[in-house]
């Protein structure tokens, strides 16, 4: 019956299986309470049946027990139907017809508000105005609406009881009474029999404990299923079916329910319990044995045992807002990956205090957001460009985005530019809808880390005057490489050269194979990258590329020209050769290499720094 | 009167004091409620007068208008002398004398349960029940008690206005009548004046709304208090009163209030309300303008629009367990900052699976280390060793703290060592008790991840035979940077140098010195260290130290002696003299030395590559 194969083999080593075993076993002994009676096709029930499922908001789900034994739902349906009902008609409309304060009564009441409202949606008066309300909408088709959400929330197709269907029909005078009274109010509108006809077979559809764990998660997961990616319902629906089900989720045990164990639910005289911690888990239990107030036994000290031993108490909570500024630096030691010309780097260095970057983690909540704000608040003058790098960033709720977007506001009307980058991710959860298409000037987006710090750089390079020579073709003597070469050795060396070409677009080196050349770029520009097209560097006239044939090592990485490339070739065989003769220029040039080598080890470390340090 | 002097300019640039600026002038135009005047010192309230103040869980605090103004805390003192019963006596006691369940009448009803205990501790009954407890237990200092600890919840002294006082006890008949019939029943016990005296003085305590916000962020700070760093009240207290707020706090408007605005709260009727989420923040208004149910009519307005504007309903949260594992690598690629010698490389190399380094980020709760736990039950042979780098934790819960044991023991159960690294903070918590003194066999603990990298290297190295030659001294022949010389080579390479030993503890090198020579260890052991003490890499016998002098680069980091240690010391001045006469010799050194830089890149790169990459 279970729609995802568990490996129980896999599941056995995680510590939480084994407490959901070891607080199945325990729990198991306890018999006390009665099967419900009160229609002879529940009174059926095994009471030895006793499962426990537990799904996470990542789709991870638990079993232990009988959790694919199927029972009625019964008043669990009611979160689910008063949700559907929200979410067709909203909360005011639903509001109108249904109360949400507890009741004081038994759930099958027949006391209404003074207005002649039922007291709320998970007693069995507001139950059957919400079941009358999706009648309204959906006529006939009604209930074939209900089971299809509440499939959605279990994340499979359910189906009724048909004998149980019957069996509450035949004895739902009570039911009737309610229905009746609440036609006379005005509340109910429609067929009776219809309506009650979708009251009743809601409540007599099967699910396991395992269903309920995974409706539970896609509750706490703000209506999108975990297990099937599917969105089921909105959060704001969500957030207001929670909240009944926290005050009058467990008949007229709402009160030490909360105080005790903390988690919203809704107990079902069928045996069922259905438990979600907002941002957690979703937890569903099955055992047939109820107490006086019409919930399970067995559920409910499942749920105690988990609350108490887990701390799941929703009012206790404990976070952390640090966490969300994963490294804080200017430019100062990190670079881009782009290779920059000794006047270039000497402009990027006066000013490293110019580019300021925050790399981010973990989802951005309001907390988080409002903790990042005062980050930002203090970035003070002559800081004049903003990286935010959302790469770790899974998430981002309205709330955050709004104090984000004030935030970028007042550092961009301080006269910086902001640069997002990595955003991808949060982009397509519309979180960052407010900065799309220029809604804030001075924005600027950059796919990655890397890009926007090059970015950054030539912002600073092209302020300070160093980009005089954008269309320069240089000779050899301008290569870091040949520093302190007199003319008649850059003249020998050039002997060894040969002149190469590329068009844009071309493969100039690729990874893997044989060096037999090192390039010494004269005009154009080129990007060294992985195979996977993760780029590592942008290289322009006056670098060199392919260096380490020096070392005899093959090519690391592709190398390909973003323009037309025209470069001086040294091939590694002429290279050997000149080096035998001319060893004390060789000599030189591989201590040049040497100090760039060091250089770059030096940005390097303090890149490790950045990011390993709080 | 405030603690703390807030920088207005600063603030004045965020997003959320602009919100809360905006919130004030538009609600402030609000005029609808009425003062109290059941009493007449509280008729005296100034109906313009309207404060906003918000305490962030890092001890931040905005203030909007009237945030400094003082008035009675009145009901709003109910929650916290419930949180100093339930620290004195603990849940069990408290629960004989008072209920916790919602009573569905007004604050001042003298009705209680069937077995003659108030409702619960936020009516009238109940906090009178609860002061005689503090009473019972602290005779007449029990006032002093109370207004002490309101204190350490507000951050400072408080102190009563005995006008205000005066008259709520000239006033008092409906409560003395309700304190008479809870000693009838044997729930107050002791002199009932006394009783009704400290209930009529912790009413006149004098607050601000900044005092309610920083006593609410306390209360969703786990007890701690935010701004003084102080242990208020533990937090299972905590929990059991935000359940109690949330049922019963906002008098008989409870349901409509968790559904509406979602945040455990408490009112008061000299015009203050207080809020707290737990986590998040603690929010406190103060407006003397009440609506019928005795609620301050601006107050819920901002409270209203501070959860629909920035979705702070407690069961409106979302999460990404995800975000926990920063990086998760095996060794291919990273080191240590040990050096090793060649053959140590290549046992390292090929055992490289042998080595797993999970980096954690932001605070483990249950959910965070749950999603963990599957990921270390997924670790699989050969991996012999795995390290959680703790550094960006800043916190754990005890249910993080159970998994996470759980979780470890399986794992050394399975012939896995895990390391514990940068977990001091953590620790600090308690939250590791579980893994000292060796209650877990296997689990080691390093300060560093570079630490705990180096031992698990130790440990690799020395399984497959990598130390043979611990006591060993080597000469030069031995040194990478020779790699390739001959014998004469070494030869003459040998007459440049002098030998030179030092004592375990000394300084051998300075960073800032010049370089005025290269050494290379002969046996011993020294450590790399920055002028802050951080140590950037040990290096043993048969490895060079301080070879930047090749680039005639000053030296950039102190060296000390880890042991008794014995160089062989080339002067940088003997050095130009041979590279001069011998070329094609200082070619080959310099090219080795590219060859060891080039690969230390390759290692930064990788670690930059894991910490970045999701």
């Amino acid at each position: 019956m279970n729609i995802a194969v568990t490996d129980a083999g896999a599941d056995a080593r995680l510590p939480l299986k084994s407490f959901l075993d070891r607080c199945h076993a325990e729990i198991a002994g306890e018999h006390s309470g009665a099967v419900a009676n009160y229609i002879p096709e529940l009174a059926k029930a095994d009471p030895k049946h006793f499962g426990i499922s537990l799904a996470t908001i990542d789709g991870h789900v638990y079993e232990a027990g009988d959790s694919a034994v199927p029972f009625t739902i019964q008043s669990i349906s009611k979160a689910f139907v008063f949700s559907l009902a929200l979410e067709i008609f909203g909360a005011d409309r639903v509001y109108q017809a249904i109360g949400v304060e507890p009741s004081g009564d038994a759930f099958n009441s027949i006391r209404l508000l003074p207005d002649n409202r039922p007291f709320n949606a998970m007693v069995n008066a507001g139950a059957i105005t919400c079941s009358g309300l999706i009648h309204q909408a959906e006529g006939r088709g009604a209930f074939e609406r209900i089971l299809e959400t509440l499939g959605r929330f279990a994340g499979r197709k359910l189906c009724v009881d048909e004998a149980v269907f019957e069996s509450e029909s035949a004895t739902g005078d009570r039911n009737r009474a309610i229905a009746y009274l609440l036609r006379n109010h005005g509340v109910v509108k429609g067929d009776v029999d219809e309506v009650l006809e979708v009251y009743f077979r809601q409540c007599s559809i099967l699910v396991t404990a395992r269903d309920l764990a995974v409706m539970a998660a896609t509750l706490a997961n703000r209506g999108l299923n975990p297990v099937t990616s599917e969105k089921v319902i909105s959060s704001y629906a969500v957030a207001r079916t929670l909240s009944v089900m926290t005050s009058a989720g467990m008949y007229d045990y709402a009160g030490e329910w909360i105080y005790r164990v903390g988690i919203p639910a809704k107990s079902g005289v069928g045996g069922g319990i259905l438990a979600a911690i907002p941002s957690q888990l979703g937890l569903g239990t099955y055992s047939p044995l109820l107490d006086e107030h019409g919930n399970s036994t067995r559920g409910i000290k499942t749920c105690e045992a988990l609350s108490s031993h887990f701390e799941l108490h929703v009012l206790n909570r404990s976070g952390d807002v640090r966490g969300c500024i994963v490294a804080d630096y200017d430019i100062g030691g990190i670079s881009s990956r782009r290779s920059r010309l000794p006047h270039e780097q000497e402009i990027l260095d006066a000013h490293q205090k110019h580019n300021r970057v925050f790399e981010l983690g973990g989802a951005l909540t309001f907390e988080t957001a409002e903790y990042l704000s005062r980050r930002l608040a203090d970035v003070k003058a002559p800081c004049k460009f903003v990286t935010l790098d959302f790469r770790r960033v899974p998430s981002m709720t309205r709330a955050a985005s709004s104090l984000l977007k004030d935030a970028v506001a007042e550092l961009t009307g301080g006269g910086n530019t902001v640069i997002l980058c990595g955003s991808e991710r949060v982009a397509k959860t519309g979180a960052l809808e407010a900065f799309e298409n220029g809604k804030i000037p001075n924005v600027r987006s950059f796919p990655t880390l890397s890009d926007a710090i090059e970015w950054m750089e030539d912002q600073v390079i092209y302020r300070y005057g160093g980009f005089q020579n954008l269309n320069r073709s240089l000779d050899i003597d301008a290569q870091p490489l040949f520093a302190g070469l007199n003319a008649a050795e850059l003249q020998e060396l050039r002997k060894l050269m040969r002149e190469a070409n590329f068009p844009t677009g071309a493969q100039i080196l690729k990874a893997g194979d044989a060096a037999k050349s090192v390039l010494f770029l004269k005009s154009g520009m080129v990007s060294v990258k992985l195979p996977n097209g993760t780029r590592l560097a942008t290289l322009s006239a006056g670098m060199s590329v392919g260096e380490m044939a020096f070392l005899d090592q093959p090519r690391s990485a592709d190398v390909w020209a973003d323009s037309a490339v025209s470069c001086y070739e040294l091939p590694v065989d002429a290279w050997r050769k000149f080096r035998d003769e001319h060893p004390a220029v060789a000599e030189k040039i591989a201590r040049s290499f040497s100090a760039l080598l060091a250089k770059r080890l030096v940005a390097a470390n303090a890149k490790i720094e950045a990011l390993t340090s709080h």
